[in-house]
């Protein structure tokens, strides 16, 4: 029992300390004292310390940790990893291990794996498990099938809750959750929930059909995964279940998968806003090239269709005063902020299924309102500061009433055209198919950046009439 | 027992029939059928009906409600839709509800009311709870003392697993799990968890603290609410102790609301790395002038500061021919993306506690390669597009080899500047206390707006010799 602090800063350094202890230890050859040690630890935190030992020893720390540990510790692992230790086991060992663990993580780790490491892995899998996985593996990518688990705990309506709570007692090490438990008939069709809670409340004579739930909320196999987690967070579930489509219980997610889909899901929208391809695996462990590649195409692409902004700039340049060539950053950069910021809203709003295309009329109206109201703020303030910052201040004799007026109305105009389009962008983005957020992304800003060197050249020609 | 798919888009729609429905059956006076169908809705649902139904029916609809289910819909609300039904109950009622509710709920109530709405719930709660509640709102902003709930199970190490069986049988309608259980000594120091599987599949004669986990994994009142958060979700706990600075239980974070902190935490780095101030209101719900209020600042700060390229452009187009500043927005624009990439996946990884100020040489030294190889990418490629497409096919005559290469040098060491200051300032920010998310802003875009200018500049002298 110690009485620090728990922070995750904290825990990763005392962490490498662990590490470097075990690596003594193994190498005076006391593996009952390294023994000690990981049985007192969770799994995750075995894991992070097998990371950090040296390769020649990892195999053997690993066949150090009692059965279940070890196949607690083999999920939380890298790929990499992973890959190695599986290289390293003989079959009957990768057998052991494969049957401790829950099928959910077993498709995981396939899904990560190279198709020869994929044919090891099932070849050592029971029958049943590998029919199990294979399904599994043809859900549709980012479907709640895939992240479902198969091991959950049923009952039929008419046993009494006394025999429920002895038939968990029997079945409860092989299921990921018995806190949730499912009513069915004998064709697996769902009928009911019964809670962990609510067996242990009732009277054990008591027939579990008359205390279920039975307003069930489930999902089938091909709803969005997405939606799923923030279905199962809507509700406060620690477990939902997944149907097929005859209604058929198949499988549950459960809470901690569910937050995973979560953590996922906003972090790709957090990559593809920033104009990267988004990956799963933590920015210090991916290699240089594998960034590089991940942000490389999306800086072409947005460089090479600057080019129109470009050729707009060069049109505009021959004909107009160079003192307003001086705003164009400013400009530009406005309407790209003004966009961003209504886009990463909606886009946001969407991935939240806080908004959808329905929504439409609604929010081209708030952003238009918004758009005016920013417009009417920035283009004041704008308008001062030109003519006293850049003007008196900065001593540009070029810069005039004229001037510090088309200014101030080009970039009144671009940031209600900019907070506009951000907001509609991604809906329509949405309702034809494509990913909201990469409308979000500095993509917005290349056709903003454009539009807004277009309002400048007709304000420009309208107000100083050339 | 219905077979259709559970999407939120579709729920929405569903929800929005029902709500008209009762609307009208209200209208019938037919409140038998209100009631039964709010019954067998969950209360996320009858909160949203709630919230689209007329307000001169709203408090009868909420009086039809069954005691347990209108306290369960109340924590649902929006919190203008509580804070007008505050207002219409009595104090008896206020109690009522009150009552029926988890502190933590009450709590979070509370944090958006008026003063003078908190003073009418504090006067109409019991002095234990309002005890609680001082307690819980006196804990620092973002911390684990905020969030907890003090509604849990414990049990003395003594105890049989019979007895506390029983126990929970008795408390469990109060509290908010049962499956996580805490076992204390007298003065409440937290000596180990037991989980209500681990009751359930032990012998009823066995005493609770041969059975409990003693290796307990704790937090403190004063930790970081999103390092529990986080914390919690590593070890796949469905709740996490905090205890004070005397190691004494004092309350749990359950895994809902670590739920709720991640999806927090992760929406404000959203909203700042959009140069928005934070709100925890939703898009559509949060009128007009508030969302003028979050962007508005932003924008001005930014184009303010935007002066500062300006007046380097300034210097600069008096020296220079005029065909280089056709290529400021494509550089600058470049430099923001690729800043923006490194400076999204930096931050994002320190809210995760992926990465510390102490990775700080690692992440140097990564995204200086990372840059490089971006920036010999992107350079050759933009030597390629300025000499043919802007050169040659838009046919610009003062585009030859030597502009060409300044654009491609001036962008290639524009790349690399912004990845490395994109990557750096974050772990900066974090070391001094400012908040990371707000340097991957465009903040960062306006430094390396500046930055790349002053390349360009630099490049185009040294190159031309001008």
């Amino acid at each position: 029992m110690t009485e620090k602090e728990f922070t995750l800063e904290g825990l990763s350094e005392e962490l490498s300390e662990t590490a470097e202890r075990v690596v003594d230890l193994i190498k005076e050859k006391n593996y009952t004292e390294v023994k000690k040690i990981a049985t007192e630890l969770p799994a995750p935190d075995i894991a992070e310390i097998y990371a950090e030992i040296p390769i020649e020893i990892e195999t053997l720390f690993f066949r150090l940790l009692p059965k279940e540990l070890a196949a607690e510790t083999f999920v939380e692992m890298d790929t990499e990893d992973q890959r190695r230790l599986i290289d390293s086991f003989t079959d009957t060992q990768l057998y052991d291990i494969l049957s401790e663990m829950y099928i959910d993580d077993t498709v995981d780790i396939i899904e990560e794996m190279p198709a020869t490491v994929v044919k090891r892995i099932l070849k050592n899998t029971s029958k049943e498990d590998r029919a199990t996985i294979n399904t599994i593996l043809n859900y549709p990518k980012d479907s709640a099938g895939t992240v479902m688990t198969t091991e959950y705990v049923r009952f039929k309506a008419e046993m009494t809750v006394g025999a429920a709570l002895s038939h968990i007692r029997k079945v409860a090490i092989d299921k990921e959750t018995i806190y949730t438990c499912y009513v069915t008939d004998e064709n697996r069709h769902l009928l009911g929930i019964v809670t962990a809670k609510d067996l242990l409340i009732s009277d054990p004579e008591t027939v579990v059909g008359s205390i279920m739930d039975d307003a069930v909320i489930s999902v089938s196999t091909h709803d969005d995964k997405e939606e799923v987690a923030l279905l199962l967070d809507r509700y406060g579930f620690l477990a939902m279940p997944v149907v097929d489509n005859e209604n058929r219980l198949v499988g549950i997610i459960t809470v901690d998968d569910a937050i995973e889909v979560i953590k996922e899901e906003s972090e790709e929208d957090f990559a593809k806003m920033a104009a990267i391809t988004p990956s799963e695996t933590p920015y210090l462990k991916t290699n240089v090239f594998d960034i590089w590649k991940a942000r490389v195409p999306w800086l072409l692409i947005l460089m090479i269709s600057s080019t129109i902004s470009s050729a707009i700039l060069a049109g505009f340049e021959a004909a107009l005063p160079a003192v307003l060539v001086l705003f164009v950053p400013m400009i530009m950069g406005t309407g790209g902020n003004s966009g961003g910021q209504s886009s990463v809203t909606v886009t946001r709003s969407i991935s939240l299924s806080e908004v959808d295309f329905s929504d439409l009329p609604r929010v081209f109206w708030k952003e238009l309102r918004v758009g005016i109201l920013c417009a009417v703020a920035l283009g004041v303030v704008t308008f001062g500061k030109v003519m006293l910052i850049d003007g008196l201040l900065l001593g540009n004799s070029a810069i005039d009433l004229t001037v510090s007026l088309v200014v101030a109305i080009s970039l009144s105009l671009t940031i209600i055209a900019a907070k506009v389009i951000g907001a509609v962008l991604p809906l329509l983005a949405k309702k034809i198919g494509l990913d909201p957020a990469v409308m979000a992304s500095p993509l917005i800003t290349t056709l903003v950046d454009a539009i807004s060197l277009i309002i400048y050249l007709f304000c420009a020609r309208g107000i100083l009439n050339i």
